[in-house]
């Protein structure tokens, strides 16, 4: 944490000495999922004041009135009151020198009311006045593991290193699920909905100098200042690269993009020039973020767009190289002299050596061929990188004895790609039994432990390398 | 099944009266999974021999040595031997009048080598003279679950109405175990491999007027007839709908294809004119054909593309309709009485009711919304179909109560589809947490026996859709 003299101020809302929640329920208690129990079951260290004129104490800490009567300064605040009351409250807070707040409470001008708009205008005349910086209204705010800090009570405990700032609470409430089932963690989650005040470029300005974030993602439906965000993208992306879902540009998304958080979009061809000046990599959802974050964190970068495929299936080998190359990565034949080492591995009749190569049938076989066949993929000069998909529907069997071959698979994978001189990429395919499925979720999350870039389809690992060799690209040009 | 006389050469393969299993394994039992194994337990009706020239006995039948000893006519057989032994034992074969072959056998032409070619001219010169049917090789043949022949002892023994041509033998697993997971079941699957005889547009002919099929889907790699196939397509294209996954239409798929099929795949070009001329429906996935599947046996036709969407999540709501719209639907707003109709349903501030409306937060406010909500978006004039988006992971909850409420959720929009006049497409969305995954696997199962249009995606449904769309406008302008 910044000294005092130096604090910036988002510190105060990432890391503030005390929070005062602005309509903790009475009957909350630890574990009940509120806000003040959020806080407290996620261990945050600093003072926590529940704020409720009916009530002396909740969830064993002692309850105020109103803001103004907290004894100690107050650094951060989160707003859970019907709409009409944030004004007034948030001149107590002005009265009582309140850094920042959280107004998690919607029913501003998203709704398109002249009330709501009213409202709205009060809370940012008040804020500009007493110089409160404000996440919100109408989200979840902030989710900072390693700080203690959450919205909800089911999310990971463990910090990773992957960022994401984002106009949408449901959003990044999946985002969070989905990653933390693939193995990934988070530095800081920030859902920033109306964005009154702290805007998508305020938190940019932060992560780009946040040792704790590697990776930035945002879901951005519209901005205020769009110079700001230039500016502070560019400085995000000379450190770490930057992922943007822009959501509302069609004509349909656009209006419901001003329904949700009163945003203006913007046209389609103003940010395609945007993500294409930055270098920012632009995908189309949630799932693609994450498959981004995998890659950026777990994957080297390989030399070139050439692929050598290895995996089951003649048929599947076809379907991988035609998404491979619709990707824009390459799947060149392997050399003469690649193919006759694979054909000595592979007994069978009828297998592919040419790029895709066919491992033989059954997950015990395809991990025994990976000990030399990976190396044999690896050596040729024609390939950049490896890509292996264990399709566990194709392999057949079932129950334990499955199972303990996919995470033998997994290991002999993650040792492999420790002493292959070219980057690999693994897919996983559970297809459609549920034990399957559970099994995949272990395979992969163990690969993400071990360092592995692992993904679900093919297609996600070709569009995710695609986008990642044309970040680096961007990049060199940048420094060249 | 057909009288003798009136026999189309297809009714051989797809109901012989008898099946030799050329190279049937010595030591197969029931439930071994072997060839004979496979019919056995699968409950074929007709005759079965084995043949194995070092048995006299397998899995409790009679083995012969070779086919020419067996006493009775032979409808059918699989080869399932070494590639140098099939042209002899295809001699016999033809001396016994053996009417089709199943080689399953590879190591042909496919392999690219001198001695795989002239053993398939070898195949081929036999077969002609004989006048014998051949699927393969290098295939894994029939799955019809309704006369008792499977190429996997794992697949479900219900027939449906779902056929599926294939030169790809582990796609083709791939797909039934998908398709099954989703609820859907098949009337015929066929992978047919290297295609030396029997080719596409053969089974495309046959399924064009059988009554078993209401929908069929194709992996091609490439044909020898061109003029056949569009014939054959447009047979099947005017009593029902067809999809084809063409693989091999980039540079290094066409190699592939050469390597896997030994087939030309032809240019992107003319299959692109070849899909436009035919009003075949072009997919990219074996994950896209089953969404087209479902789509078509389970969706009515709307009266045009616009589509009212309905899901928790406002930002996830936006994304919504970013992707509907990019699939060639539109989300227009709805209209200000159907606004206020659903502003008084939702008490919730901030919820958005322009299109997307948002429901209350949990399963069973969902729910309870639907009852109403429902009603309203399909009053609205300016909408020709619903899209209801269940996010179990947004709308939190876990355990038996989620799974009920899931089920609970599944059974009333199954109930109300009934009811409402403008169809209604379902997206249950899992999330990462592998009792949410089960509980949606159930729902959508249920949704499907419920006669309802059920997807994992809301990319999947809005896709599907418009190609659905788009083949009844092509059937529309040929009638005109």
């Amino acid at each position: 944490m910044s000294s005092q003299t130096q604090r910036h101020p988002l510190d105060d809302i990432f890391h503030p000495r005390s929070v005062a929640i602005i309509g903790a329920s009475a009957n909350e208690t630890r574990g009940s999922g509120g806000w003040v129990a959020r806080l407290l079951d996620f261990g945050f260290s600093g003072q926590i004041y529940p704020i409720n004129p009916r009530a002396t104490e909740i969830a064993g800490l002692k309850a105020y009135p109103n803001v103004r009567e907290i004894p100690g300064p107050v650094d951060y605040a989160i707003f859970a009151v019907p709409a009409s009351l944030v004004p007034p409250i948030m001149e107590d807070c002005a009265v009582k020198r309140v850094k920042a707040v959280h107004i998690f409470t919607a029913g501003f001008s998203e709704t398109g009311s002249e009330r709501g708009e009213a409202l709205q205008t009060d809370i940012e005349r008040i804020a500009r006045e007493a110089n409160i910086r404000v996440i919100g209204p109408n989200c979840m705010g902030v989710y900072y593991p390693a700080g203690g800090l959450t919205f909800s009570p089911g999310f990971p405990k463990e910090p990773g290193s992957v960022a994401f700032v984002a106009q949408t609470g449901a959003g990044s409430s999946r985002l969070v699920g989905l990653a933390g089932s693939r193995g990934l963690r988070f530095s800081k989650v920030i859902s920033y909905g109306n964005a009154i005040d702290l805007d998508a470029p305020d938190f940019l300005d932060y992560l780009a100098t946040d040792e704790e974030t590697k990776f930035i993602a945002c879901y951005i439906e519209g901005v205020k200042d769009g110079r700001y965000l230039l500016e502070s993208v560019r400085k995000c992306v000379r450190a770490k690269p930057v992922v943007i879902l822009k959501a509302g540009l069609t004509e349909g998304g656009s209006g419901a993009a001003a329904s949700h958080t009163a945003a203006l979009s913007g046209s389609a061809a103003v940010w395609d020039a945007f993500f294409k000046q930055t270098g920012t990599i632009a995908v189309e959802s949630l799932e693609e973020i994450i498959d981004m974050a995998i890659t950026f964190l777990n994957f080297s970068r390989p030399q070139g767009r050439r692929v050598g495929i290895v995996g089951r299936g003649g048929g599947l080998g076809v379907i991988a190289t035609d998404v491979c190359e619709k990707a824009g990565l390459r799947v060149p034949p392997y050399t003469a002299d690649t193919r006759g080492q694979l054909e000595k591995l592979i007994p069978e009749a009828g297998a592919s050596v040419r790029n895709p190569v066919e491992t033989a049938l059954g997950l015990r076989a395809a991990a025994s061929f990976y000990e030399e066949g990976l190396k044999i993929v690896c050596g040729d000069p024609g390939i950049d990188f490896i890509l292996t998909h264990v399709g566990v529907d194709v392999y057949g069997g079932y129950g334990s004895a499955m199972h303990d071959q996919l995470l033998e698979a997994a290991e002999t994978l993650i040792r492999l790609s420790k002493t292959l001189t070219k980057p690999l990429a693994v897919v996983f395919y559970a297809g459609g039994r549920l034990e399957t499925v559970a099994a995949v979720m272990e395979a992969q999350q163990r690969c993400l432990e071990g360092g592995l870039a692992v993904y679900s389809t093919i297609e996600a690992a070709a569009k995710a390398i695609s986008r990642f060799l044309r970040y680096h690209e961007f990049i060199e040009r940048g420094m060249s």
